[in-house]
């Protein structure tokens, strides 16, 4: 049986509807539902003059068809602004399409890009689609980013630079890596994943000098988790850790914190980069780019990585599907 | 007229010796005079099997040779160890090419990895050989890595992360960014030298909701260094700005900690990367790699960066020196 995907373009005016037009356009190995407006996913087809059937959710659909579950929209979309009026069908769509997948009705879900600035301006306080899925689901999750060559996970993620230090803990990143364990183990089938833990400090402290957070929090850890089976390297110096013929030892990296992790992650290899949400009862996938208001309506955003996005929840559902 | 580089191998026991013999029969744009025991330069060669010749500083230099200012060691070396008794030779070494720079008698200095542990235990207070040469020269600089496709300089170095925040000024970007734009108009020919500026914070901090120094701090010292003819991108996202499509309009970019720079630099190009000092009154390049006692003397260590920072010290110094 192919598995059946939650499909949430993200802002109206951004490019996530266009790039779920391409989507429907090409053959994949999931069955994808959308969770949208249906005046808005029909503009973004005429906008880039592809056709766009829309069927019921129950309906089989096939190229250039979308299943839909109509989330309708205060306002018409415009594309390359984003309305806060229609803020509250965003948040709605990503829930109604996580109740799906919390009841089993569906085997997972792709995310466009959500404009976080135009959700809160509409008066909800959302910090991003991860935590909201994950406070729906009440489960403790981690943020992965990945692209063909490379896994980068995030001990911490929004925060601003000076309240890191003191957000990385013990108990923090024991839950954080057991999450990442676990899924690599279950979702991508790794018998014993090895993660790469790098440090806080440059040098990963370089023995004290550089910053104790290594010695006092990071290593006493990773000894524990050790002794309970999990195959850890570190903490390691960030700026070596990456290093090609390093990295060929590793299922994963553990960055501390966003700035240390992802721009190696998107300058070798962004347009496939996608975001994983681990940890949540059903896979998630996200795109790894932003809403590109400047570019929505015109056809020309590339969609590879919700293309991406969509082939790995497609793989990582029909993993966990009964055979 | 050949430009006369001082070439100061480091730490004895580890690799920079042997470096320094493949170096010596290596032909070059420069005419190199070692810094160091000759005894360890001997040794190194015959460790490695390479032949060796050393010759007075005066004296010219064909291949295999190595014009040698004397700087003994208290202890005879042993590859593999790091003995502090060495400490004091291997600071002298420095000091006294950095002399010989700073009186004109030499055009610039080549440097290998120098084992800071090791100095800091032989009960001298060093933090690098960068600041080092800094203090001797009485002169403002800054840390530049270069592999051939990337150059990133950085606001702050070895610090420890939690003090990185409070350490960016407006005052410091400033200064750094003339140090910056001054070298690459002079020692890197480029006539307007267009620099990407980091964010100190997540999303470059996000209109304040991840952080405020760009708001408060960096976005200010860039307005006001623009208005004195600075070309300068930014503040920008770290993990979009190193996007190799976004990388192709800058000549240099900013990074505003190590870990937020350098991990990209080394992945993209670790064997020819090079770290220069940008400000002083002579150019200096030195190796990006550490002292890898584990491989010392067994002549398997890649030589490539101490030939890419002879190379380009070579080419600096050219630029300075009368046609």
């Amino acid at each position: 049986m192919r598995p059946r995907l939650a499909l949430v373009p993200g802002e109206p005016g951004g490019i996530g509807p266009e790039l779920c037009v391409r989507l429907a356009h090409r053959p994949g190995a999931a069955d994808l539902i959308a969770y949208a407006d249906p005046d808005t996913l029909r503009q973004a087809a005429a906008a880039i003059g592809l056709p766009l059937r829309l069927r019921d959710p129950g309906q089989a659909a096939g190229p250039g068809e979308l299943a839909l579950h109509p989330v309708p929209q205060a306002q018409p979309v415009r594309f390359g602004h984003a309305d806060p009026a229609n803020a509250p069908a965003v948040i709605a769509a990503l829930e109604t399409a996580g109740a799906a997948c919390l009841a089993g009705e569906l085997q997972g879900m792709v995310t466009g890009p959500v404009h976080k600035a135009s959700i809160n301006d509409g008066g909800i306080a959302y910090s991003g689609t991860t935590e909201l899925l994950a406070r729906q689901a009440g489960a403790e999750v981690v943020m992965m980013l990945a692209n063909p060559t490379l896994r980068v996970a995030l001990a911490t993620t929004h925060l601003p630079l000076r309240a890191v230090a003191d957000a990385i803990t013990g108990e923090g990143l024991s839950r954080t890596l057991r999450v990442i364990d676990a899924a690599l183990r279950r979702d991508f089938g790794l018998a014993r994943p090895c993660i790469a833990v790098l440090g806080l400090n440059p040098h990963a402290g370089e023995d004290g000098h550089l910053g104790r957070e290594e010695l006092d929090v990071i290593i006493p850890a990773l000894d524990a988790l050790r002794a309970q089976g999990l195959d850890l390297a570190g903490p390691l110096p960030a700026d070596t850790a990456f290093l090609p013929r390093k990295l060929a030892g590793f299922d994963a990296v553990l960055a501390m914190y966003h700035d240390q992790g992802l721009p190696v992650l998107k300058h070798s290899g962004f347009e496939q980069a996608v975001n994983i949400t681990l940890g949540l009862p059903y896979p998630r996938v996200a795109v790894d780019h932003g809403t590109a208001l400047e570019l929505a309506g015109r056809g020309s955003a590339d969609p590879s990585s919700l293309f991406a996005a969509a082939d790995l929840c497609a793989r990582l559902a029909a993993r966990r599907m009964p055979a």
